[in-house]
């Protein structure tokens, strides 16, 4: 296994960092590997807003509700966004529509592999980093705060810094449940490996806690799946421009 | 610069290999890279498919149009899945919904990261990869050969293999136009950015072309997003349980 690999295989979630900031060289090299990786037809439909100011962390933490947000570590918001696309279109008198489901589907995959690709780059800097979803849980505040235009919305955050905490790799589902040979593999198939993954997190989860939190891992996807989240997602992205048909 | 960013920025597409496969090992590291990626609440809503049937393949470059799809390489197929959550929901008798653009979103990101990851790791072991987007061209033809069921849907492939092309990097926007800092910055403020750009761009066709390519970056894409492509994705995502409301 080369180094590479074992940087990838050793990620885990960063979550406290020292107040030692991001110097914008770094900030730099970070953003320059982000835009490295591949993108849909040559599009980079994404664009990625660094947040300093201390009011907007503050009101982008209460939308996420998670500490880290607002704390040390440099706030990166990762953005789809065909607003460039739109407004290069008007100047040529060439009309174009990102309204459809293709297009949502793009604009979130370039911004993923960029927002990947910046983590890589972090970690190999032995910076650590946090990916922030719970920045969904007010898309629209989010939008707000940045004053994004249509044809944008915050897909996600993500802090990355100097780590002040370890943190620890958390295990995947085994290697056969998740990659399947020409044809899908129901679930009838891999249901023993998922068991003993089951098991295997559920240990976890109990050692970590003294025994107090008693999950397995299908446990705890099942009960978040139960919950309908952020169902104001659909309505937020029609007003930015997308889904329209 | 340490030796992963210039990896990363390294990057560029390879569509020919040499007919040197991948072995069962380098694909257990490839997959297990991809898995340790960060995921929304340990949900890991995605299944790599690889494909190796001749026939597939041939059905599938069908699909994309693209002789690499078909040609050596090792193919795999990103699927968003929330089929193994459903399967596990119905055995515990809690009922879970991903039909949320919310649930979409998470199943693409996670997808994504896990892709860049793999993406990554081959890139470090000297294979060369590309995406393929366009196995999106008929995405109910390929749910139909790699046998999906309900709660999924292909998302891209890629293609992975030792390289029998140099392939090139290409130059990507300018740092001032996708970093911008606490607001969205319009266009009117990267402007001369993007000019400056586009004329990069279009030298680097025209020397390539010996002249006969003569397009910018705007003119490319604006021209691409000109044209509605795939407009069936939405009713495909329908009809496999996405986006029911």
């Amino acid at each position: 296994m080369n180094e590479v690999i074992n940087l990838l295989k050793n990620h885990r979630s960063i979550r406290k960092f020292t107040s030692e900031t991001l110097d914008e060289g770094t900030i730099r090299t970070l953003v320059e590997a982000a835009q490295s990786a591949s993108t849909s037809s040559y599009v980079q439909s994404y664009t990625i807003i660094g947040v300093t100011d201390p009011a907007k962390k503050k009101a982008l933490r209460e939308v996420s509700t998670q500490p880290y947000v607002e704390d040390n570590g440099h706030l990166f918001v990762f953005v789809s966004d065909y607003n460039r696309h739109k407004g290069l279109s008007e100047e040529k008198g060439t009309p174009i529509s990102f309204d459809t489901t293709e297009s949502l589907i793009v604009g979130i995959v370039d911004a993923s592999l960029a927002a990947q690709n910046l983590a890589v780059a972090a970690e190999s800097m032995d910076l650590g980093i946090c990916y922030i979803g719970s920045l969904r849980n007010d898309m629209q505040r989010v939008i707000d705060i940045l004053e994004l235009p249509e044809g944008t919305f915050p897909l996600f955050g993500m802090v990355a810094g100097y780590p002040d905490q370890e943190g620890s790799v958390k295990e995947r589902l085994p290697f056969e449940t998740v990659y399947h040979e020409n044809t899908y593999d129901g679930l009838e198939k891999t249901k023993e490996a998922i068991e003993a993954y089951d098991q295997s997190i559920q240990d976890y989860y109990k050692a970590r806690t003294n025994g107090k939190r008693d999950e397995t891992w299908s446990d705890q996807v099942v009960n978040m799946l139960n919950k309908k989240q952020r169902h104001d997602v659909h309505d937020v992205l029609k007003k930015q421009g997308y889904l329209g048909q």
